[in-house]
């Protein structure tokens, strides 16, 4: 679905055309015999089979294979100086001890870890800039990441105690695989919690927000399935150290994402307007709807991010990440408002 | 809801820029107090009363205000000069003496009703150009004129028969007025009819399938409330004459959309390929999918039609309808590919 | 699906005890490692290899092996004198020559079709007290048939013209085996035709149709899947004879149910008051909504049922025939009310 | 929404007969008038004006009016001697000074609090039989101390991080008055925190928690709103203490709900089979689902608790309640098992 979605971001962007596109099932068909809401685009392009494609005539590589399966390929076109954007995990991780127990392969190229640039807009943004290699945030990661960053880059949370992540995922998620669980009849109405034991998704995170708390900072990751078919709600708890309240952290969300047109910050206490951060809000879209609120008897704060998965979660950072690598606008093509409802 | 997504899709028109907005309950808020997915454009501007606008700023006013509501301000605003799209029903209907029964009023200018283009891009395009009043057809009509039209226009089926279409109509049809019947608990895994004695799209799909016949033919329209935020599909059942079957059909539905950019054709038989008409492929945009099928034993024949409500429903074609009678290109600002899933 | 939800009931039904189960798939489990929800009961049950189990123990066999699967075995059961309840399509048709077309096999026992009786309690309830062999109806048939009866039955309709159903259906009527088109993401806000040049239960409609009517009627069938989980409501549509209107269709449903206690009758004209039939009103039980209604101006009139597909429409008929065949109250462990919301 | 559900488990329940039922919007019609789902049920009982009934005929009370309308007449019925089952928040509380601030109202009996035995059976059952007057757990709360209750109850967590309990909650918890955000296009596939700086709910939950604790325990509840019509999945996050792991909570839960029948436990872990715990396993049920995980790496424990919150959540342990304090069997007519899907 991510490569769908990729696709359908790609049909209006103004600076970029679409040279192949590659495929195991639907090799010589038609973009729409796999992306049916498509027809009516790419008219002319067909799927083609990886090994057949000609990387020579293009600027930028999509990978979008399975993780591990395009690990070797994404270094080779780097080498050859196409930029790269691996929506994949393979460039995710810093640390190439993980690979082995999180994803199950031996990173065949640890070199090049460094050199990939994690493309979340508001914390990388600059330095995406001009970069060849980029890899996209995992969605459960880049909601985690917009809910916590600001908590982890403070000092207002009792970091001892650190961030427990309680995200709520859509059934997109899971791309279009059939499997037993995410049939219609058994997905639809249902809530359950899923890899609660540890999810792929919780490195990413705790990588960045360790990064940003600039010390040691439990983090910990918890998804949840629930029924709908776009969307993660991410909700990052924690305890606040003494003296620290709703005003420090009305402080510390606007400062952190002053600057980022596209994160809506939605405060919420008692008697203030507006709506909560929803996912509602953001579909379709690049747009973050991102909110904190303080328990005020406990002590305990919770930062939200709603975000769309296919687009802020995946196809469109892997845009944004191109646009800013290639030198366009960061946004080209990105403005597209959220539908709703 | 009708309001809000006209507001999206004028959002990232190129031809376009919003003068005002009127509310009754939002004066003198921000756009997204009312339509929080729209955070982040139409900075600036507030909802006005009615009464305090200055229709002299504009080229073009839409009208969105409930039944009869509107039908003077809309004939004053004409009267000026200025282009009116309008998107209630109140210059739908030709015949004025259908108003007190269907909409409960007596129309007070049906000397418009003449006037009024109906804005049906792929029968009355040609009309539309440069007209200076268009009435854009309701959700459920437009998805029963769409799947029938090439049935009413031919003479494949027995007219005295006519056809019986079967509606199936998403929740936000209704609007975001709270219903004992719209809340969640109670519509969420529901399927019921509704007005099924006889429901108001059903003459304005009258209207234009008898204009196509050419002759009498019987046309009835029976609306489904199902599970879903989006969507109306059409089901236009009707028997065929003696020696017509799915070859005619396809001659029919491919000369009568033959030039249609935005109708998909998708004929439906035993082992031919492809996806069904489905508004899962049609989310978000103006693009319809028109499908056909035949049963050979009984001689039934079914037009489908599948397309979102609110775009090509309503506030899609009210903007073709603008672009048309501003002499833009017709489809200007709704090439936006559909959303899926 | 279907064999989790006759367990489902058999569980509290006072008068069974379920000597045996079998799967392919998980032999030698336990019931609720196919059926999650029923773990707490059927301690110490596990599921047996078909080929393994023992037919002398029981009274009644309930056969929901997968179509032509069963036939054999379901004939022999019979000839050895157990009751058999046959929740396939194996016995419902009495014309074999329409198995091979249908199914895609030759029937192997003619001879017992017209033994079997069509397990439907409002028309074939007094053949089947004793029964020995039952063909539990399809769901969509179920739906099609409870709309469209007192129409055929009676002389009110156009029968040159003849019935067409418009069926909507729920995502647990393509069972649990994963699919393309049935996972979440895709099925779900999602309308759509399926079979529309034929579906299998149009067979089963019409024999039912064609008997009450006792003369020559078309019937056709068109499904349609929406996004629900659980249900099926059916729209039967016919023009009206000269002469007849609401008054005459409303003696003709009541009439038709008399007597039924799990029908609820559901006349739609403006200004009754009343809910309409809504699958959202009969879920989890055997009840039925059945109503009509007319459009006067046109002589329009839609029957409609609405139905559980998994209880009405498959496991509780099958538990419907049990009793009656056995001895039983007919309606023994059928009594629980509906869930709503 | 909780009336319906209550009306709907007595229907079926051997040792109750309904004498009477108020409302104030359908006084004088039938029961299937408010819940037309029942229709077929209750025959001859209609709703009456509260001031109209007679409490003399009656041996049990449930008071489901909205909270702080019923405490007095509460009072007044159990001062009579008749026993009484309170759905609503206002004898909960054992603190009398919790309620102006949460629910708005001094409390006129808090002479009485104590005497009200909190009607969760797995914590409070023992106390239940016999008792006189009790008060039915939020729906919230009932997941939420299931979820947690052998964390607090052990020595396991670091009781100064405390619980922070993170809830996901079905539509129909809102019950049945439409409000903007709870119609359907609103609410389906939307995910969102609502009172996420402090809920009602969240005071029960920790009176329970914190006297299973023994000791203090900071206790914080989060609750969002999810796209489903019923069910409510709690997820209890905590940080284990040194030394402490999956094997030690294996033996806390299982312990701790020994002799629970309706409790399923479901220990997740890579490799272990089974299922995560879901509200898709439990609807219409007394079940409730209790999972738990560890998280080696960081040490962090979460315990999930998935309920209907319409059965378990309210009228289902009204039920038990009432089977309780009248000496019946505890779970009388709640044995029915859940639907699913």
């Amino acid at each position: 679905m991510t490569g769908g979605e990729l696709l359908r971001i790609l049909a209006t962007h103004p600076g970029v055309e679409v040279a192949w596109a590659t495929s195991r099932e639907y090799i010589g068909k038609p973009i729409h015999a796999a992306h049916p809401h498509l027809r009516g685009f790419y008219q002319g392009l067909r799927f083609e089979a990886l090994e057949d494609v000609d990387m020579g005539v293009v600027n930028v590589v999509f990978n979008a294979l399975p993780h591990s399966v395009g690990t070797v390929i994404v270094a080779e076109a780097f080498e050859t100086g196409i930029r790269v954007v691996d929506l994949s995990a393979d460039y995710r991780l810093k640390d190439p001890d993980l690979y082995p127990a999180l994803y199950g392969f031996k990173h065949p190229r640890p070199d090049l870890l460094e050199e990939a640039v994690y493309a979340l807009p508001e914390i990388y943004g600059e330095k995406l800039r001009g970069a060849r290699l980029s890899a996209v945030p995992g969605c459960n990661a880049t909601a985690a990441i917009l809910a916590a960053a600001p908590l982890a880059a403070s000092n207002m949370i009792e970091k001892g105690y650190g961030l427990i992540v309680d995200v709520k995922a859509a059934s997109s998620e899971a791309g279009s695989r059939p499997g037993r669980h995410n049939i219609h009849p058994l997905r639809e109405g249902s809530a359950r919690p899923y890899s609660p034991w540890g999810h792929r998704h919780a490195a990413e995170a705790a990588q960045v927000l360790r990064e940003l708390a600039g010390e040691g900072i439990r983090v910990s990751l918890v998804p949840h399935a629930v029924s709908m078919t776009r969307g993660v709600l991410a909700s990052a708890h924690a305890w606040l150290r003494e003296g620290y309240g709703f005003r420090e952290a009305a402080t510390a969300y606007a400062s952190f994402y002053s600057g980022s047109p596209m994160v809506r910050i939605k405060p919420m206490a008692p008697g203030l307007p507006g709506d909560p951060p929803d996912v509602k809000n953001v579909l379709g879209s690049m747009y973050a709807e991102v909110g904190f609120a303080v328990e005020e008897d406990s002590g305990r704060i919770t930062g939200f991010a709603a975000i769309d998965n296919l687009v802020r979660g995946a196809a469109g950072q892997a845009v944004y990440a191109m646009n800013a690598m290639l030198g366009f606008d960061e946004w080209m093509g990105l403005h597209t408002p959220p539908i709703r409802p």
